[in-house]
């Protein structure tokens, strides 16, 4: 009979605690690693640039519905998503490498659909397919993409710069892709109990296409480059700006004042939200998968972005003993707290 | 009603088949971009040096038996391949990226025992570990590594350089890993049927050995280095070295005169496979996992090889009107052919 052993159930950890817990003891061995975990991705030192190295894996079930989500999208957004980690670190994405396993339900024809999203991101964004592997898996389909970039060196932003006294900013409005995932399941349980019922979208494809089809900010990285501006912390908004914010905050020995008026919410998922009767700014700090990006300037720097129409001021950084806070439209003060995914839960 | 679409089993096309189909089209966009798919590794432009980037994907049931892989075992490996992956360029590999989906039937203790063989093996390689995503999973355990390594300009071997004349070199003897797993999966099916009987792998620890801890050959490109010789075309032994010899030849453009003498079985993988009622030579050719190096030389370069004790010499490069042979012990002359996986079979 086997030893009785100490079982830890995984998501007794979370997201973030298991990571910890698995990468605790690293010790780097390379002088060429710059940056290893913790970060949007790795920075290797080649001399005359950094390399940098993002990987995920989106797997079916967990990360995405086959039932409304097209392959030719699903093969889009599993570029995006991992480009996006490359632009968070003012770099530019050149190559992609993608490992896939599906099960034999899938047909060529069906792996054509993905790869041609595939091959649209990669034109898109000018990044070159350059390996991968193909597998088959007993369940289901797995896509595993690692994004391999080129930044400079001292233009390379990390999560940890962000000093006491720098304007929080964000690129775009957020909470719609959480948004649009709630109709699209709700649509599905509606087909699922009555067949005969054709899904109704077309009211809300500005919050389905967040969801289906993000996009990375490689023109908000390319208008930095233009404004010689060089936030002085930045990550991509995959958990949602709450989750992100905090690891910001974390790896800089920071706390933020984040404005409610300040965070944009589209007009779409104002409404959509309160039609679930859900509270607009918990989906918009919570709700994740918006790949905006969130970053941190000097307040000198202001005058480079107050007119770009793309740029919202959302708050401020403070120091670290005054916590994570959000300032509400109705004047109170709230603790701001982040977990990563619950898969396990 | 959903419009009637053709539909291709991905069984019929194979995997070499199917890369050729998904990924013919591809266009690279970047400069730096010196090799992308079609070889063990991409190689990438970084002024001084090349990066050089690979990626496996692992999928339980698929390519690893949690009922006979001890998890630690199993990170080693995972490692390990993708490794070997870097050094068939002639490259050093410097950092590697992983993302782990796996089911709630793991505990955090499991996947700590699987991320200590993965730490053993970036230990014993000299590889940082410096990113990664963990997931969900509905079913099973999937593992997916990139690996990323530096080379020389002049000195990274690719798989289209040999030349007919040149000899054919195998690092270490073949077809061990591939009765190891025979040795398993008996043993799996013996305890199937009655799980009282102990399974009696002692006799065969060469062997098991081979298929579940392989070692990358970190040594022979340190070898080549010390002994400044630079294979004409190279490739790891994942496949069997009837496939991985045909890829070099195809890319090469070359035939191949391989001499069954020349091939290098271990005497246990000899006796197991006469065991087993199988043919020696059809373990070595076909049976992958090996994780050694096929190479070719040109053979001014002899002297630089013979003595050394780890090098094979087994054929010859020919013209590729004379196709891939292989000189039996016998006396006769057969076509070799290659598969990559059959899963889908």
């Amino acid at each position: 009979m086997a030893e009785e052993q100490s079982r830890t159930e995984i998501s007794k950890l979370g997201e973030f605690g298991l990571i910890e817990r698995l990468t605790k003891n690293i010790q780097l061995q390379n002088p060429s690693t710059l940056k290893g975990v913790g970060d949007d991705a790795a920075v290797i030192d080649n001399n005359d640039f950094l390399t940098v190295v993002s990987t995920d894996m989106l797997v079916e079930g967990i990360h995405f519905d086959l039932m409304y989500t097209p392959l030719k999208h699903l093969g889009y957004k599993s570029v995006v998503v991992n480009l996006s980690d490359i632009y968070a670190m003012n770099a530019i994405p050149k190559q992609i490498v993608i490992s896939i396993a599906m099960s034999n339900r899938f047909s060529v024809e069906a792996l054509e659909e993905l790869y041609e999203g595939i091959y649209a991101a990669c034109k898109y964004y000018s990044v070159d397919l350059v390996g991968g592997d193909t597998s088959a898996s007993n369940k289901g389909l797995i896509i595993s993409v690692t994004a391999i970039g080129q930044g400079e060196k001292d233009k390379i932003v990390y999560r940890n710069g962000a000093q006491v006294g720098d304007l929080i900013c964000i690129t775009g409005n957020v909470g719609a892709a959480y948004l649009g995932l709630q109709i699209l399941e709700r649509e599905k349980q509606l087909y699922l109990d009555n067949p005969k019922i054709q899904p109704n979208l077309e009211e809300q494809v500005y919050l389905v296409g967040r969801q289906l089809k993000p996009e990375a900010r490689k023109d908000v990285i390319e208008m930095f480059a233009q404004n010689n501006l060089i936030p002085t912390a930045m990550i991509d908004v995959s958990d949602g700006i709450a989750s992100d914010l905090m690891h910001i905050c974390k790896q800089s020995g920071v706390g933020a004042f984040l404005e409610e008026s300040g965070v944009p919410i589209h007009p779409d998922a104002q409404m959509q939200a309160i039609n679930f009767r859900l509270d607009p700014i918990t989906c918009a700090l919570s709700g994740g998968e918006d790949y905006e990006l969130l970053f941190t300037i000097n307040p000198k720097d202001i005058d480079k972005i107050k007119y770009l129409p793309d740029i919202y001021i959302a708050g401020e950084i403070v120091p670290a003993e005054d916590g994570v806070k959000l300032h509400t439209k109705g004047g109170n003060i709230h603790d701001i707290t982040a977990q990563g995914w619950q898969h396990f839960k």
